[in-house]
């Protein structure tokens, strides 16, 4: 094995970038043995070259444009962050050099993986991008490859460690959102801005990356419609353990007859579902596909050595060679499709109303949901307390989207109902 | 798109067979775009042509053996079955014809699998044989490539689909094994010699692949004890459920410091444990690796679709040139190492023993436990029938191996007691 060395420039030396120079370090001997051929860093590029890393004898750039235009590399790996600004330039001008790009930047693969994907196919590089969904779990691989014979019908994953955190230990303490969210910012859990992770963003950018995978697709963040936590309150997370659910931020896709439903929500998992025992920074996806049916891959969905991990992978089949168009087809085979008709999603929902504890206003709940065809499944309402506002939960049978939405109208709208909450459940 | 396609001869046409002809016809479109040129079938081999399956225009041998030496195939596709004879005479054909292999078949790569990548390695094929273990789980592809940045440490699962549905149906019923394994095998979840799967013989088969992978050895069959689940009593079941555990048949191999511990037992595993949740016809497997590390696999074990969607991964791989040595390092690059010493392992266990009720017995029983260092956790003795025979449950912490089981005769010598049931239990 006298093949030379994959030469390695790498952008960006924060969690993500140094956990990776610190695996090609560590592993250096393993890596080699296994590709036949050293990896090698040739450059690597910060705005402050931090210490601490294995990093001597590396050529150092304080700016990470210039290495990418100027170093004599194969492969750059981006691990800067956000859709566009320096992430896009360096990765832009490293393909249009004919080299290749490995990044975790899920951002930048949402918003502009089509293009980039063009320019790799015009140019003769690849790009590799496992690390951009769930960490260290191979999901990019396995869709792509390992499911590869199937037509897959659905994907679905708890995709963002942060909120499955959050609302793991909401259940666990039994404390409200905010709490929670403000003593994980204090742990570095959650970022000091924490709106792109409890917000659904982020799920929602790897939802659009698995989405185009998944169904061959172009990349079509604005098809994934996206709703957060920040609603989620620690008396739902208590009548969903009661209920026999776990409450995760989910992001689904489906292929339906008028199109692709791709959506980020909070959902109720029955306990017997797989992704209702992920917990803490663990994330999980699951995937239906029509010969291999439901497969579920679990495992650690960031922080710096998973992650670094999904990077090497990546690296280590450019080293072997073993390529592929970036979204599994070329470019060019990828079929826009429709975002599926708006409302014809059929599920059960959970629904917690806080109302006035008055006469009459039970049965004005259920002439609402019977005037929309809703049909319950299990009511709780505990305790009386006249004339305070107290909570009525119910199950209801799966239902249309569309009436459900017009049922919760007509509660909204009955005077002793001060507040709703709908949650959807999620059956697989 | 104009590359000519990839020509592949099927050998064995059963259920396995039946389904990767199926998907080959199924899913041609489909494969052709992702693969960039066709996969053809070129030969079919089977005792007798079976009816009902799309094999028009493709030709038909009744013997593999002339099949495999004079078709003009670029890869076969062996699913015949069985260690050795026509399976393993076909594969070694092809592969000294220079051509690859893909294989459903864990029994000959279990026995074989190092003479057969060392022919590939000289011959210039390859070997694929993801459908080998877990069924349509790419678990093969994880462990060789998405995880290839890791030095595994550990690997365990649920591997024999035929065990789980067994010890799923007796928990759910509450019926015993033999009655059970009657009804799996009226069912045809079961063969009429159930040998293999239920005394573990299959489960060893595929952890001494995941063996060779994982910590890349060449494949020791031998290195790995293997015990079944016959002995497995609804007695048991029920009071792992009380316990908050479930019982399932592992395979278990972790990488120690006195060389490889490769092992199939039925053992306890905790709630809060992915694998408690695997079940029915159900495989996962858990894989922990110094920079990824947990991650957890699941998916059908088995079936003629989830099979082939294996089988049909890895010629994908083949029609886009993507390869990589058999077991993920050349075979030269396989270091052989010891069994991990005997009796060093420690675990926690759960002890069942039948004892005659009579005064003294658990002085007794907690005397032998106190003179091996054996630490009781939590016992469980229900009800009295003085001079009758009742169940004493204990679990006792992690203990190490070698003093557990000298415990374990002291209280067989006991002349109170007249059965003695041990089982592991595994906290990851």
């Amino acid at each position: 094995m006298s093949k030379s060395s994959l030469k390695i420039a790498i952008a960006g030396l924060g969690t993500v970038g140094g956990g990776t120079v610190q695996l090609l370090h560590d592993q250096a001997q393993l890596l080699a043995a296994r590709a036949g051929r050293p990896l090698t860093l040739v450059g690597a590029a910060a705005l402050e070259k931090p210490t601490g890393l294995p990093l001597d004898g590396v050529p150092f750039f304080t700016d990470a444009r210039v290495m990418a235009r100027d170093c004599d590399y194969d492969v750059l790996v981006e691990l800067i962050g956000g859709a566009g600004g320096i992430a896009l330039d360096v990765v832009r001008t490293a393909l249009e050099r004919g080299r290749s790009v490995v990044t975790a930047n899920k951002a930048m693969i949402a918003h502009h993986g089509t293009e980039l994907a063009q320019i790799a196919e015009a140019k003769g590089g690849t790009i590799g991008f496992e690390a951009s969904v769930g960490g260290g779990i191979p999901i990019i691989k396995s869709l792509r490859e390992g499911l590869a014979a199937n037509r897959v019908t659905k994907v679905m994953g708890i995709l963002n460690g942060t909120c499955n955190y959050i609302l793991t230990t909401m259940r666990e303490s039994g404390r409200d959102f905010a709490d929670v969210l403000a003593e994980a910012q204090k742990l570095g859990y959650a970022e000091a801005d924490p709106t792109f992770d409890i917000d659904g963003i982020d799920t929602a950018h790897k939802l659009a990356i698995l989405v185009s995978l998944a169904f061959s697709a172009p990349i079509d963040l604005d098809g994934v419609s996206c709703e957060g936590i920040r609603h989620v309150s620690a008396l739902d997370i208590r009548y969903a353990d009661e209920l026999g659910y776990r409450i995760k931020l989910l992001g689904v896709a489906a292929q339906t007859d008028t199109g692709i439903e791709a959506r980020v929500y909070p959902a109720m998992v029955p306990l017997s579902f797989p992704l209702a025992h992920v917990s803490g920074p663990f994330n999980a996806i699951v995937t239906e596909g029509d010969f291999v049916g439901r497969t579920v891959l679990e495992g650690r969905g960031a922080g710096a050595r998973p992650t670094a991990s999904a990077v090497v992978a990546d690296l280590m089949d450019l080293a072997l060679g073993r390529t592929i168009p970036t979204f599994g087809v070329p470019v060019a085979a990828l079929k826009a499709q429709p975002a599926a008709a708006s409302g014809a999603h059929r599920s059960a929902y959970y629904i917690r109303l806080m109302v006035k504890d008055q006469p009459g206003v039970f049965a004005d709940i259920a002439a609402a949901l019977r005037d929309e065809q809703v049909s319950m499944e299990q009511v709780i309402q505990r305790g009386r307390a006249p004339e305070e506002t107290v909570p009525v939960v119910m199950t209801v049978h799966e239902t249309v989207e569309s009436s459900m939405l017009r049922a919760v109208e007509r509660l909204k709208a009955l005077g002793s109902v001060a507040d709703l909450q709908l949650i959807r459940i999620e059956n697989l």
